[in-house]
């Protein structure tokens, strides 16, 4: 094992000179990008910047060229076909959208949805609104003691007036891998729409969406090692066909009357008004990183990382990992004893350390614990055995000076 | 006048050895950006990438700080407050906010809502929905000879029952001021929320929405000479007070239970997931370049070099614009007669000249005028006389080759 990251010079923040002690530990929030990945949106800004898909000139039409590529490129990088590929802002707009657009006309006050209690805010508030908004009922399926989803709970609360599944493919506080192809399974036999959050798992392993047979399947640029500004939902053709734009604006109609519109097919009709086109180069430019890495050399990597990481940690006895015993996540999510988790940060700052306090946008999840706050620790490709050393070492002095006795 | 721009080596677009034949007249749609945006997004993606808002260390703190600044800076520069400033990602995001979060509920059979007939479809499409939806009538304006917003017709279709009003500041295909200010006044002695479409007008001159005295303003990056991925709404405090978010997740709660939400107050409640800090950043390097310009020198230079453009397309006499003998626009739409205008924008293109042709997103005001289609010209600060002597020899040969005898 390396006890620098072989690839920390790939990434041009810990050159800067007020970098040089940086030791960044919060990319289940956001990746820190890659030099290729600013190159590119800086090229793109600098020498070809248009608005896509509208003109017909050659500076426009180089613009529609580089997002039709790249719908292709992350189609491909997830397993779907580029026409079940919306480019959207974000996880958030993505979820949002399907919410919106697919499971809002579908619900009534006799239905029910199904998510779990670890759930993201972004991936719990759209349901609950929805439910709220139809009378229709929210319900949470909790998880097994190694913090991973029930599958055989969540099996138990779908019935014939299931209407949607939303859970996330990884929990953004808990790190570990919930098994989706079960949950997708089971709802493929009761014909019961699925979207998966990858927010977190998109830069884990492979996604194969035709594999995982799930219905939608949404993440971000920003936890992939891309730049924010740019997300991803990939939605089945037929789901697609089916909904309607919930966002309205130019560049996605047929035709517009001042008393109808008809809009376009395809994911584009998911599209309105300009693309990001900046931040989907980024976005390709950061796929293009990672498959030349390859994801066999990516997870290896990360694995044996995430390894030393939660040894190092359970040797320190006033840590409380929330899920005790759990590993095999790139992340852990802990309480020191006798210390706040802001505080706990602030001291791992004063190093340079730089970590997650808070419920992370997950209070149901740390209601459900019996937790108000924790801190949490995310690695990245850039972090290498030296980082958790720091940690390790950051932490036992904030709980010899903080710790109350 | 210059016969190249002064500002035209700001822009580093030009320097590419595919560009330098590059004559560039598309900036209604989006404007090329200034070296410095480019070189604010790479500093930031590159050195200083990370999630704002929700970290308590340095990384995300500077985040943080450069987003607030940016809210203080934006707001000033159209006269708002920063508290009543939210970024969303372009306009169209930013209209349907509205549409959703402040008419939507306020919207019943029995209600109407007023636009004109030049809308973009971005302010057309979330207003026409709302009425499909709720059985509300959606009311249109008409237009002046001169191509401008009818204020007495307007007038005479507010009564009792108006429950909003949507209008851009200047039409994304006419080009000309519309009386904005008579129509804020005239709604605010009825008590009538108005949301002005700013995407056109923004780049224009300054904006003081405090003294438009609108309820809300819209408007995006890319058409101000910063990148995609951009928008920003303002909204009176007293609006955004009584608005519920739209679009949920992440980082807009105070608390959140299995069962309830309670969200924030301010304009972050609109801004659910990560902010698009690199394009924040290229925003507001945008701004300081108009500052270092100046208003007054900029609209001096824009009015002299759109007062060339019609004097050279009138002397045309196959140029037939959308508005005979309307003057004062940074842009001329026109057809050329007896060819088709997507033949014009293709051979224009062949001389590396790009133009837009089509509806512009304005289908229904190409209706109004008997038009299906129409080219546009539309000015910014890079271009010189030499951009519309080249236009002209273009359209000039275009004509002889084409045109139907």
């Amino acid at each position: 094992m390396y006890d620098q990251s072989p690839f920390k010079s790939d990434f041009a923040v810990f050159s800067h000179p007020d970098n040089t002690e940086l030791c960044y530990l919060d990319s289940a929030a956001t990746c820190l990008t890659p030099k290729v990945v600013a190159e590119a949106m800086y090229q793109y800004q600098s020498f070809s910047h248009a608005n896509s898909h509208k003109g017909l000139y050659r500076l426009s039409a180089s613009a529609t060229e580089r997002v039709e590529q790249a719908r292709v490129s992350v189609a491909e990088f997830i397993g779907a076909d580029a026409d079940e590929l919306v480019f959207t802002f974000g996880t958030t707009e993505a979820i949002n959208l399907v919410a919106n657009s697919f499971v809002r006309p579908r619900l009534s006050a006799d239905k029910n949805i199904v998510i779990s209690c670890a759930e993201h805010h972004a991936n719990l508030l759209p349901w609950q609104r929805l439910c709220q908004q139809t009378g229709a009922e929210l319900r949470v399926a909790s998880l097994t003691p190694q913090g991973l989803l029930d599958v055989a709970e969540l099996a138990a609360l779908l019935d014939d007036n299931t209407c949607f599944i939303a859970i996330s493919h990884i929990s953004n506080v808990l790190g570990g891998l919930n098994p989706v192809e079960q949950v997708c399974r089971l709802a493929r036999q009761q014909s019961i729409p699925v979207l998966i959050d990858g927010a977190q798992a998109v830069s884990h392993g492979p996604v194969d969406v035709k594999h995982l047979d799930c219905d939608f399947y949404a993440f971000s640029g920003h936890k992939l090692y891309g730049p924010a500004g740019c997300g991803v939902l990939f939605a089945r053709a037929d789901c697609i066909e089916v909904m309607e734009p919930d966002t309205l604006g130019g560049g996605i109609v047929e035709q517009v009357t001042l008393t109808e519109t008809r809009f376009i097919d395809g994911p584009m009709k998911f599209e309105p008004g300009s693309h990001n086109v900046a931040a989907i180069c980024g976005l390709v430019a950061a796929i293009d990183y990672i498959r030349g890495i390859g994801w066999p050399a990516l997870v290896a990597y990360m694995d044996e990382l995430s390894v030393y990481l939660h040894q190092q940690l359970g040797d320190l006895p006033f840590i409380k990992p929330l899920i005790p015993g759990a590993s095999g996540a790139w992340l852990c999510s802990f309480q020191c004893q006798g210390v706040h988790s802001h505080d706990v940060a602030g001291m791992l700052d004063g190093d340079d350390i730089a970590v997650r306090a808070g419920h992370h946008c997950a209070q149901p999840l740390h209601h459900y614990l019996g937790l108000k706050s924790s801190v949490r620790v995310s690695l990245g490709l850039y972090n290498g055995r030296e980082d958790i050393d720091r940690l390790v070492a950051s932490l036992k002095h904030t709980y010899q000076l903080l710790a109350a006795d």
